[in-house]
């Protein structure tokens, strides 16, 4: 028997999958659950890589979409934030809103719809919460493209319910401003790195950053601070203070381009890019996309934050990101979803395929 | 037969003391050979405390003196900074400066001079360049207070063969900025502490130091960040920003002004003192000191770094810096003094003393 039976409410399954505790790099377990729960759906096909399922229709449908999902969590809290329990009107436990939800959403809908009204491909992947090379989907979409061909993907990250098209993309760079040491009793052997940075922080703050319009949507982006680190000792001039920059742009520009502008925007210091990806233009205008959003009726607006839409982006396939919970509790020690989401986010999709 | 044989050349002895390497915390060995040096002089009584000696004239005089100096060093380089070794006018090596070329004019001193003109006190103390609780002159100076007892005090640190009245006060204090922590995609639910610290840093730029005549020295005040930091996860707005200040104050200031100072110039923002030492008044306006001064005829200067000094003073002993060696190649690999430094000290305070 398996240990996740998918013709049960769409709430206990979300509890079930979530007290299968999955922190990245720990999926095995629910992994191979999900492997057995729809290898027993003869309409599906079923796919194993690592800890990554995926399971196809081949209905030979003139249209096939994606619902894509991550089976790991972020840590859990001391003393643990599971077993799930319930208050009130909500379901409240590590994974409950990233994203186990949209996980047991995704099964429901494997399960219940045995003739989709277009092909679908699931996807449940491992580690979406650590460094980007360890990420399943990356990995299938290196090793195995193929499956994941498709015209349009639904990404069920959390979005309170409504459909958050695209993403932003974003940037770290390094700025750094340099001194000479000295000591401090001494400064004007020196030049205080520290005290240079000032007009790094000068030109963050003065920054006036855009709301951009791509397909319809409007994306605001965001220059910020994330990091300052400087100082030798505590008698000691510094010779160089490193501020981390983290910049969001809009889908509109590619990661080349928003290093363009840092690299003006600091002028006369060092700028060294330590990380950056590209975003996701929503693509609304696409067939596929406006039948899934005239299925929904629900709000569309711009995803802020960086999200795996973005690798189907690259593939070239239009994504957005549909899915129970409000985003700003995700990887909260107090993560918690309203079950009306839950059972609201089945019934969009089952307007949509079934 | 001792270790060290104080009748050979001032700059041979300096050398000698740098070969017995003793970093700090390993002053055993050289402090055994300064105890056995010393032991066999008549005209001394000797004292062990730790790895600190001090050896006492004891002639009735109408006034006594202190002759100080630390044992240790800071670390050797890699590959080592020692043996000693020659090269054209200087000596090159670990300690050359900081400060066995002090140390080697006290014990030529101490072992010349049977009949000084005022008593003396040589103190020879370990631990000196690291943190201060471990500091042997401190030691003494909280447990056998009396040893120290002088009408004035001479600190061999280098000088480069002026006097260096005083020192002045240095405070350490953290100045926070507070914000809100949120996802860097969605800074507006957030506070970025970072940028809220560029105010900091403006205040900071912006202070003109003082320059302050105390007993007819000019010290030059300095304020300055000496470390910053802030900063969570890349993709965060950090909620804190730390920068560490250190202010050197003129020694007409006590280190309690010195906190009101910055209390007030950083008024909004939390201030808390991390580290916090008195500064020395030069007192050349005492007999004791005048007659050092006009023995010596050397160029009499404000001490700008803080040093032992100010642990006299805190004993009611009026002190001076005087010593060989450029206080900037302190602590440098490639530390070196002048051979004709070490020369000229020991026959200042042989005008002084004989």
């Amino acid at each position: 028997m398996s240990r996740l039976d998918l013709s049960t409410h769409v709430v206990s399954l979300t509890a079930a999958l979530c007290d299968l505790e999955s922190v990245s790099g720990n999926e095995e377990v629910l992994a191979d659950a999900v492997e057995e729960a729809l290898g027993a759906l003869p309409h599906l096909s079923v796919t194993r890589d690592g800890n990554t399922v995926i399971a196809r229709t081949d209905l030979g449908r003139p249209e096939r979409v994606v619902l894509a999902g991550h089976l790991d969590t972020v840590p859990l809290t001391t003393p643990p934030n599971l077993p799930t329990r319930r208050e009130g009107d909500e379901l409240v436990g590590r994974g409950t809103v990233d994203m186990k939800g949209g996980v047991a959403v995704q099964l429901r809908i494997a399960a219940a719809v045995a003739e989709p009204s277009r092909d679908v491909t699931f996807v449940f992947y491992d580690c979406e919460e650590v460094e980007s090379e360890r990420n399943g989907l990356a990995r299938v979409g290196r090793n195995r493209p193929e499956l994941l061909e498709a015209d349009f993907a639904v990404l069920l990250e959390p979005t309170d319910g409504g459909i958050e098209g695209g993403c932003k993309g974003t940037i770290r760079v390094e700025v750094t401003a340099r001194g000479k040491a000295a000591h401090s009793a001494r400064p004007w052997n020196g030049v205080n790195a520290i005290h240079e940075a000032h007009a790094i922080l000068g030109r963050l703050t003065a920054y006036e950053a855009q709301t951009v319009e791509v397909d319809g949507l409007d994306y605001h982006e965001a220059l910020n601070a994330v990091g300052i680190r400087g100082g030798i000792a505590g008698n000691v001039i510094p010779d160089e203070c490193v501020v981390v920059v983290n910049y969001r742009f809009a889908p509109s520009m590619t990661s080349a381009e928003a290093e363009e502008h840092l690299r003006e925007l600091f002028e006369g210091y060092d700028v060294r890019v330590t990380d950056t990806a590209d975003g996701a233009r929503p693509g609304l205008q696409l067939p596929a996309a406006k039948a899934f959003v005239d299925a929904l009726a629900v709000p569309v607006t711009a995803k802020e934050g960086w999200t795996d839409v973005a690798r189907f982006s690259a593939l070239g396939i239009p994504a957005v990101n549909f899915g129970p919970g409000d985003p700003n509790l995700a990887h909260h020690d107090d993560e918690r979803v309203p079950v009306q989401q839950l059972v609201d986010a089945e019934a969009a999709l089952l307007r949509w395929l079934a």
